[in-house]
């Protein structure tokens, strides 16, 4: 097994300043700077024709690259879209176009350039998305710190939940497969998260939760300690998972794709910050746990450590 | 059929100053652009790994998209990965990480981020390349004028003999494979060639001579005229279609991947180019044709006007 991180790592051993985060920062004046950030949709790895619509896949392709740049607090301004798909998907892809076009400029993105070319069976979307932001409001995972409160904005788990009934054919529980299908990123939020000295780390939530706190403990070489009682899970999340016989804590854990924040704040600033963004957003912020010193993610549910199994979901059985 | 330009058109049609040229520009500062460019490589349609080593592909990938740069000008300066690929072709992408982070160094780009993931059967290869040109000096290709020199520099359908070399299980020839397998970009050139003022448009051959033609002719709304005798064949190239019974004309015209550079120079100052130009380089640029007014592109043969038929070679079968 090859994995995403041993690859990485790799590259990095080539390139000592390669960026660990999803996003890389480019020069653009003594104040600003541009992120650029790079995801590839891969049919069949990620998505499947079958359940995921021309329209779908336009939405999950931007969203999926804007979740990038608001983990940084950049405010996106340009795309680059390579394609590469066999002719017999021909409408599919010329439809996709078409919404792409929509959310981008629903989102006020400006695609500038791009490449298109043949594949042999599978469809390819690779997109690059360029942001502005002021140099020193730039977000990373990588400067959190001791005693800081541990916070998400979002919903998590949910996107999962779609993705396995479209898997499983089950029918109905349309919420959860409506979040999966057409995800938003936290664009805004992202941007007034980055206007706030007390956030001293961000990410958004693409991996799971888990994994994306691992990012944070990593890249900041701290240990997170998580109060599973604290996760922000709906009843009707409870009740789903329950029903589709899943784990609900190992759900929320694991399941991706759902593009919320995930972030530190300096703990005398959380209430404030928190209350402020209620205010701006009108839905809450969650405090989910503490940075502690050491290292790893450690979890508490009724005070007591436990450690909870936290199972990474193949629905493909192609992951690196 | 789909054809390339459609999607790009169809994407134009939503976004009117989307780039046509193979680079997009973004804004530095009042002086300085970053040119931002975008290409796939995507297994059995760009390559084959039985033949296209993980050396090769290295090469390959990052020279494709610094030839998108040396056609504007532009000094790279950034690489974002994007790779997929199937979990047994580990060892494969193992290599290919090595020598393209050896090639990117050689070239003194930096790999500044990325993304990787799991595709089912085959690598997909995805390169932003970065680079940054002073705003009055970047080359275009719709800036051609009447009566300017139509010159290029390297040599045209030596890559492609290589590719159909290996494609028809062909012993020998061993020059045309190393142009197909290590296309280098023509960064040094395009730099000065941009510092020209007289140069008035320019773009890579990557797609075959006649192909680039179409692109200069159709975005400067100019007729191209080309001096078929004119064309730089070496006589090994003549030799080497001869016997793999090939006609030449339609090889240099049509076969793509060698990387040179076309561009239109103003007339007075095409002798003085081209000197400085050897001087420089310590090889030659060619003038195949003139700027007319006019539309398409039109071929002379001792003197006369003939219609070449210029086949385009699907090695694949899957072109767009």
């Amino acid at each position: 097994m090859i994995s995403e991180i041993s690859i990485i790592n790799r590259i990095k051993s080539h390139f000592p300043n390669y960026i660990g985060d999803d996003a890389a920062h480019i020069d653009l004046s003594s104040d600003f700077q541009y992120i650029v950030t790079k995801d590839l949709l891969v049919e069949n790895t990620h998505f499947r024709t079958k359940y995921v619509s021309a329209k779908s896949l336009a939405c999950k392709a931007l969203h999926s690259n804007l979740s990038d740049l608001a983990a940084t607090g950049a405010k996106p301004e340009f795309i680059l879209l390579g394609l590469s798909f066999p002719k017999f998907q021909k409408k599919y892809v010329s439809e996709f176009i078409t919404y792409f076009s929509q959310y981008c400029k629903s989102e006020k993105v400006y695609v500038i350039g791009g490449d298109t070319t043949a594949s042999k069976e599978h469809i390819f979307v690779s997109i690059t998305a360029i942001g502005k932001s002021k140099i020193n409001y730039i977000k990373t995972r990588d400067k959190a710190q001791e005693n800081n409160a541990v916070c998400l904005i979002g919903s998590i788990g949910k996107s999962h939940l779609g993705l396995y009934t479209f898997e499983k054919q089950i029918k109905g529980l349309t919420n959860f497969k409506e979040r999966f299908l057409f995800p938003k990123a936290k664009v805004k939020e992202g941007i007034w998260l980055s206007n706030q000295q007390s956030v001293t780390s961000m990410i958004d939530i693409s991996d799971g939760l888990f994994v994306d706190l691992k990012h944070i403990s990593d890249a900041s070489n701290v240990k997170i300690e998580i109060n599973l009682d604290a996760l922000p899970l709906t009843s009707s999340f409870v009740k789903a998972c329950k029903f589709l016989k899943l784990d609900h804590i190992n759900t929320a854990l694991a399941g991706g794709e759902d593009y919320g924040l995930l972030f530190t704040v300096q703990c005398q600033d959380y209430e404030r910050i928190a209350e402020k963004f209620f205010q701006e957003f009108e839905y809450r912020m969650w405090c989910i746990g503490t940075i502690k010193n050491g290292e790893g993610i450690e979890f508490m549910k009724n005070g007591k450590k436990i450690i909870p199994l936290v199972k990474p979901f193949y629905h493909f059985g192609e992951k690196l």
